[in-house]
């Protein structure tokens, strides 16, 4: 295979890129000394076209038409699972018997790489054309293990999925046409997930979603007025005020944020401003694992059950806003009491006016006083 | 009681207002000749106190802190309902024994009526003050029948609905601080009903809410270059497009909009711009039954069950771009098969970027092909 390549990261970590049946990159990351030499042997099946990029005129906001997704799979029994290695029986998306991480294309990707001239049209108003829903979308398996959760893996295990963030953050943005990378986890069937099996997804846009394009505006007015990134402004609040700390060690620090949307809603932002996973130093990405994993422990403990809920890595756009716009992982749980939910209904959906039920200092005690 | 009044509206319909025990005000809206009369006899409990607007400094968004929400009434029985009318065994929030349409100011608000002297702070960043979460709540019962449907309403029973809406648009637009007017329904517990009697609610905000900043800044830009409202011209486009149209009237048409967000999503506006339901004519609110019935029994009738939705009235801001902002509903459902729903996850929830599984043009064919 040609494209076959091995590479070595930080932390001893290598990557080995190897090609699916259909084409598309499967990248192993391993901390082991192992060669990934698995062939797929599935039958090469056609790739979905690409979607589309249509302007919602009301709003000037993109919306990305992806019909294709419609057949994905959809809660497959474990035998079944896409995620889990390939073994007898089951022919996966991975064809290794074992892994420590992997990522790969999405089979069905909301967004995928379009053609080289492809261009993001000024906006229009009625009149702005529709395109190819340029970008990119993977899928990153944080274990082999189909039982287990982000929070409860090793330390070691989440410094590979952290070099892998980095890495994929790095690689996806030297691709054509993408202007925003965002890695994210959504956890439980409260959520939407369609596999149970522990994974995270990427989704690289070839624009600024609407909330990045919001939060680089604030974060720039508030650079120019104050001359400091507003996250570490954000992050000085926190400290001094104490009461909506999480978890913290030296490196990192976990909070429920003064305005706080989601019944538990945890950020674990860097301590010092960090522009991108990318640009994480070794140091920082070797520490992340104790305070996420502690922030994760207490959102399960609170009330003894495992909590549905998004992980959502902001960070600074490909090409812009990297002085101001910091990196930060956003969790939101929508779970408000063992067998309530919380619903983005009327308020938060048509109106984007979120109405909380309990106080961030209500809840951050709460998390805090988990016994772990 | 000295509040006690009665006023003729349109189409005959009268308003009659009455207190609860404890002193909120319920609104009766008739179409028939009748007195309300019946006493409120629960005994007078506190009201909760005012919430908390805090910004979201990394938005420069209010959000509303309402803790004492936590403890409202939660798909209670139907026995126990307490938006039927008051009969042997249960003392509800109406007294009378059946009603027509009622209105009656939320017993848990997430916002309400401030101090006079309250004021909106200029956003500053991290140093903008916490303020008391003035606004106001009212929830809006269709019918009596706890069984019935917006959708299944008789063409008379929606019309004394919309001109419950439009009095309420009215008499809020006079109450102190409202900057914005938000009267809305959702259906069914995929998206969080926690009372099954059909009713709307009316949510009116001190500030102006995100997504309502949006569409201003976005019709005011399209006006000024245009001089025409951005929400006539979408509708010109609809219906030369034709092919996204559910259904329509002389006055009001039903579509799925271009760049719809969820898996059948429909806009109801009238032809001609109409600021908000307070600004509609008669004869718009004459007709607007018809084609409301139409596109939800459309959408009741494409899998053959009760879609949960959501249904949300559009309009103007009381005291900003009524010239620009034009009046429509949007209703979402999430639903895009029998047994499987769209979940505002990763993608929509942290990047606001939203995917769709379904081109508008196919979702606008299934319900034009459901038989009505």
């Amino acid at each position: 295979m040609s494209s076959e390549k091995s590479i070595s990261l930080s932390h001893g970590i290598v990557r080995q890129d190897r090609k699916l049946s259909d084409g598309r990159t499967i990248s192993y990351y391993d901390s082991k000394s192992i060669v990934r030499e698995a062939v797929d042997s599935r039958p090469v099946e056609n790739r979905p076209g690409l979607g589309e990029l249509r302007l919602d005129a009301l709003t000037n906001e993109w919306v990305v038409m992806a019909a294709h997704r419609q057949t994905r799979a959809f809660l497959p029994p474990k035998e079944l699972c896409p995620l889990c290695p390939t073994k007898p029986g089951l022919q996966s998306e991975i064809p290794e018997s074992s892994y420590e991480v992997a990522v790969f294309e999405n089979l069905s990707p909301s967004l995928a790489i379009a053609a080289s001239n492809w261009k993001l049209p000024e906006l229009d108003g009625l009149n702005t054309p529709v395109v190819d829903a340029a970008g990119f979308c993977e899928v990153l398996c944080y274990t082999d293990d189909h039982e287990a959760n982000f929070g409860t893996l090793s330390l070691e295990q989440i410094r590979i999925v952290m070099e892998a963030w980095r890495d994929r953050t790095r690689e996806i943005s030297k691709l054509p046409h993408i202007a925003h990378i965002f890695p994210f986890e959504n956890r439980g069937v409260e959520v939407g997930v369609t596999l149970h099996h522990p994974h995270g997804q990427i989704y690289a846009y070839s624009y600024l979603p609407p909330r990045v394009e919001k939060m680089l505006k604030v974060a720039g007015d508030h650079f120019a007025k104050n001359s400091r990134p507003l996250i570490s402004d954000i992050i000085a609040r926190e400290i001094k005020d104490e009461v909506r700390i999480v978890a913290q060690n030296s490196d990192w620090i976990a909070y429920v944020p003064f305005a706080s949307r989601y019944p538990f809603e945890i950020h674990i932002a860097p301590k010092v401003f960090t522009a991108d996973l990318a640009e994480l130093s070794d140091a920082q990405a070797d520490s992340f694992g104790t305070v996420a994993k502690e922030a994760l422990q207490r959102l399960d403990g609170v009330f003894g059950i495992e909590m549905a809920y998004m992980a959502s890595w902001h960070q600074a756009p490909v090409n812009v806003g990297r002085d101001v716009l910091g990196l930060h992982m956003q969790i939101t749980s929508i779970r408000r009491a063992p067998g309530k939910l919380k619903y983005l209904a009327g308020s938060e959906s048509a109106m984007q006016a979120f109405i909380m039920d309990m106080k961030p200092e209500q809840s951050a005690a709460q998390l805090r006083d988990v016994k772990i």
